[in-house]
């Protein structure tokens, strides 16, 4: 992105002409939804185990007694004018938390917890005022004031609660949650849309959450209503409102209306649920004008806007992005929701588009920038996620603003949304996880199971079973990380050149594929009992930067399959910025141990730098470091880390 | 400090025995004002000019056309219901800024200035509302909001507009302000104390402004209207208004009565200017209350809570005081006006106990924390003075909040309020600056001119001329530097024993004194032409800090008579973290020249560490490192700097 400074951009909307390059965006395929996907595998299952049994109850605790959402439901409902808790938009911690256990409890039944959650959904039933609103802080604080500040998020809150609604209603197909949020989604189609009323969200999230309703129910208001939020920013309604003379309507991509966006700007999670709600409502309008400019956007942020863990914001000044290849790494703020905004909008990108590459950037940040959020215990969370520490950062326990927890939890529990894609003609595999599904191909069942010891290893086995011998194109996903760009856009590139190429047997023989937007695939009359194994290569690579990305320069970090590694202080004999990585550095592999968590280290026999036995003067010797997978970093206490590390010495620094 | 919990404290005072250890507060001796004196010194005189010329020229562009603080009285003029400009305290910069003026003019006349600072007070006065009040922040916003808010700076602005009115009488004889000064000082006098209403402002300057007000008036009303709003605090008035369940009443020195204070707590600037106030009312009412309760604070301030520089505030997050000994280097917030407030605070403890301890934490503040807020251009501004940077700090050419550069500004133009004291039977030599004044000792006028070369060089000569011969006692302060205590307490020590010790002659000859309260006293009867000639031995020394104090541990600074050093890259190859002093080296000093400053640089043949030519790896060399006055850093561009410097390698960064 630029800065740039605010305009009104109405009027150069009418001399963009929409129609040049358009490309009607029609979904190549359908996501495979969560509730029909049982994840089994090996690095993630024990997650999905452990958002069940500590992160759920983490926002359990905190939104029952420490930090105490639920109460202000409670007092709505006790009708005394009570006082609000917490900050204007804390009913949508009890939301997420809700759609996170909604997605658990498909993963792992638990009555106990499902009658947790019909308790609250009780609480919040009975806080919806007869009209359908539905929000405790203007109940509390008065009615009248409801609907008058863009900012105070009601309509972010009405979107989560939207979100959850639907998660819970596909898992438990009980729909007291769902009535409620058609009767406030209803209401909100009345006041805005159907009234003619401006209003631009301040904060967006209701645009993707009323394309779920959409989809969930079929009604078209709620698409109406998405496409009437999209098509209000841009347009000057927020001036004054949500920016003004001194803060930039770029912070919450109002500065231009969506379809003339080119540079992705501002606060990253408004930016990430914004360009998310853009891409389903293209999928279902069929307008080209969202597809073409989120296009260009995504290229501004991928190309020079993204962290190499797929984290993005560099700036926790406006928790978001500044200016191109600005990407410090110890203040790198990439907060974990931001990371999670990164998996939503690049799922919508590839299901439009049908290009892996979009998986390929949503897999970099789902395995790096996003589960470096979540600790190894599951009740600790990073809302900023650093790509160096002098040694100052631990998760916390929970946040005032407490978004993260809860993106992290829901996002981890819903990774059966992100596997498979399908359409009538074909099978798409995106990301290589443990599972076991059945799609319908056609009118035939296709049980699916997939079994592997991915990021670990390469191997992946895929065995089909159709009802019966059924034609059907099956697309393996061939990571962009394979070839020599681990992403795209060439902001990072190898340093050396891949020595192995993925290989793909069908039952046990080569088979031919043809390759197409980054997918392999085998078009075929496919049986019961076929298997597929594909093998890639996990081969330990140096990835650089780009020059303009100056906190990269005469650095390499080390990345193996998706997984992006860093140099922690805890295995290092406290330390990390005293190595240097030279060109010809070899590296080994080794089975590690972090924690409670088994993973792949990687060794090589470093120059590190360090004082004298008498303190006086600094030695150069060779020692063996050791590297772990950046998202197991900060478990074992305070320590330093890097990710980026330096090839020669520049400057020393002497620090205690 | 410690960190307590909000408490009403009420109930404690009644069980604190106010009498025990009282102490009356009377001052020892009087103040000579910068109206008397005039400041001639090679260090500060040129000081004094470049805030004149350059200092007080930004300060009054940023008044009348970049931030526009002078527009907002001009609409309250045009009276049409104009918007305000800015932040509702911004009035509190037109009038320190014209508080520096008057104190510039009487050090350097300037038609030319003295007529921006009148059209100025026309603005103001013409601001001023029927009863007295004025704030154009309430009257453009509605003057029915006014006293609603305490923490609202409505008294705080009252208490510059005071001062300024006070300092430009005395310099100019214009009374024009100081009647709109007594009309508002009458209005808050009849709104609150006489209608027994209760206020605690949230951040205190008016009282010791009213202290100004009563010394210039003798109006006794203005007396009793500073010992009221003392006396407001802490009783659990400010609850919901200036702290709450989460913010700590300590942030603004509002959870005990000032009495029973014994912590420093909170905002440093607030706690400056409260005990400011408090030691002047203390001073007149004889209430040993206030002076038993500072004394403590001012410990729990020298002993555990100051940097070396003598700034203090080491959190920006309160812009106050954390817990004890916490003082960072790099991230150290030192605010400058909390250096200015330690040079009034100080100031007035030393007139009021005669003790020369106070005037060593002065100087402390003054020569170093103070002075780095002010570029050697005059034109650009610290906010924080930070103990060390990576090289990303650069002085300001102006700020939002704006308190610093008028502030820095009206200290160095009021430098001759700090140097002499006087009663009817002494004189008090308290900072070292070539000057001229005349007291008036009893009856007799007393011409006085000292002459020095400090800080550079230790020697002072001092000729008195009393027009007849007269007996009194000179009392001339020997710095706590002199000996092995930089500063009360035991926080700082030097690491090596003094070798020289201070001498005294008059005219030629060794003189007769005796040691009391940190001065030599010379009594004797003076006579015409009677010269004193004080030199004091100006080593280089290494200064530690308590074990406790873990930003310094392994660590020595440097100081010189009252100046701390730092190592700045700018004479350092661009580096300052690379270096050791071992616990022998030996230091030379060296005329030398930072940008127009001509300063004594310190050198020594130091272990320095960097890559070596090929960056493979870490080296160690001897190499001369120059040390320049804390005070000069930050002038020559961006570059690192640390004043607390490592004795031994512990870890080492490798950085870009």
């Amino acid at each position: 992105m630029t800065i740039r400074l605010p305009i009104l951009a109405t009027l150069l909307v009418s001399t963009i002409n929409l129609a040049t390059h358009a490309q009607v965006p029609v979904r190549r395929f359908e996501p495979v939804s969560f509730s029909q996907v049982t994840v089994t595998d090996h690095f993630w299952r024990p997650k999905l185990d452990k958002v069940a049994t500590a992160t759920l109850q983490a926002c359990i605790v905190q939104t029952e007694q420490k930090s105490g959402r639920i109460r202000n439901f409670e007092k709505v409902q006790r009708g005394k004018h009570e006082k609000h808790e917490g900050i204007y938009y804390d009913d949508s911690d009890v939301y997420k938390a809700l759609e996170a256990i909604a997605y658990s409890l498909k993963n792992r039944p638990d009555a106990e917890l499902e009658k947790k959650a019909d308790e609250w959904i009780d609480k919040i039933a009975a806080a919806q005022q007869p009209d359908g609103y539905l929000n405790t802080y203007y109940t509390l604080v008065g009615l009248d004031k409801r609907w008058t500040d863009m900012e105070k998020h009601e309509d972010y809150c009405a979107g989560h609660l939207i979100e959850a609604a639907v998660a819970y209603y596909n898992t438990t197909g009980k729909r007291k949650l769902l009535d409620v949020a058609i009767r406030f989604a209803d209401h909100i189609d009345a006041t805005f849309r159907q009234a003619n009323r401006p209003w631009v969200t301040g904060h967006q999230e209701i645009e993707l959450a009323l394309m779920k309703l959409y989809h969930q129910t079929r009604n078209d208001r709620y698409l109406k209503l998405a496409d009437w939020f999209l098509d209000q920013r841009g347009r000057g309604f927020g001036k004054g409102k949500i920016w003004d003379d001194w803060k930039n309507p770029d912070y919450c991509q109002d500065g231009l209306p969506v379809k003339a966006q080119k540079e992705i700007t501002g606060h990253a999670v408004r930016a990430m649920y914004l360009y998310t709600g853009a891409a389903d409502v293209a999928a279902t309008t069929q307008d080209a004008g969202y597809m073409n400019a989120m296009k260009t956007v995504w290229e501004d942020v991928v190309y020079r806007n993204m962290y190499i863990t797929g984290g993005i914001g560099s700036s926790g000044k406006n928790e978001g992005f500044s200016v191109d290849y600005d990407l410090p790494n110890e203040s790198a703020y990439c907060e974990t929701c931001a990371s999670v905004g990164m998996v939503f909008w690049n799922q919508r990108m590839n299901l439009l588009t049908g290009e892996a590459k979009y998986i390929d950037v949503l897999e970099r940040s789902l395995y790096n920038g996003a589960l470096d959020g979540l600790s190894l215990s599951g009740d600790r969370f990073f809302y900023g996620n650093p790509l160096a520490s002098s040694g100052n950062n631990a998760r916390s326990e929970w946040f005032g603003t407490a978004c993260c927890p809860s993106n992290i939890a829901r996002l981890v529990a819903s990774l059966g949304d992100y596997i498979y894609g399908k359409n009538d003609s074909g099978i798409w595999v995106n990301l290589y996880i443990g599972s076991n599904t059945t799609l319908k191909i056609g009118k035939t069942d296709v049980p699916l199971q997939m079994e592997t010891n991915y990021p670990w290893e390469g191997s992946v086995r895929l065995t089909v079973n159709p009802a019966r011998k059924t034609p059907y194109a099956l697309r393996l996903r061939i990571p962009g990380w394979v070839s020599n760009v681990p992403v795209p856009g060439d902001l990072y590139r190898f340093a050396d050149e891949s020595k192995a190429a993925f290989t793909i047997k069908l039952n046990g023989k080569p088979v031919e594929y043809k390759e197409e937007n980054g997918y392999a695939v085998i078009s075929r009359t496919w049986q019961k009992g076929d298997v597929i194994e594909l093998n890639l290569p996990m081969e330990v690579k140096r990835v650089a930067a780009r020059k303009e990305l100056v906190a990269a320069n005469d650095r390499v970090a080390i990345q193996r399959g998706p997984l992006v590694y860093c140099v922690e202080g805890a295995d290092n004999n406290g330390q990390a910025w005293n190595l240097l990585v030279p060109d010809q550095t070899t590296f080994t592999t080794q089975a590690y141990q972090v924690l409670t968590e088994p993973v792949v280290a990687i060794q090589a026999n470093l120059p590190v730098v360090g004082p004298s036995a008498d303190g006086t003067s600094v030695v150069t010797e060779k020692k063996t470091v050791t590297a772990i997978p950046y998202y197991v970093w900060a478990n074992r206490g305070k320590s330093p880390m890097q990710v980026w590390l330096p090839t020669k010495a520049k400057q020393v620094k002497l620090v205690d």
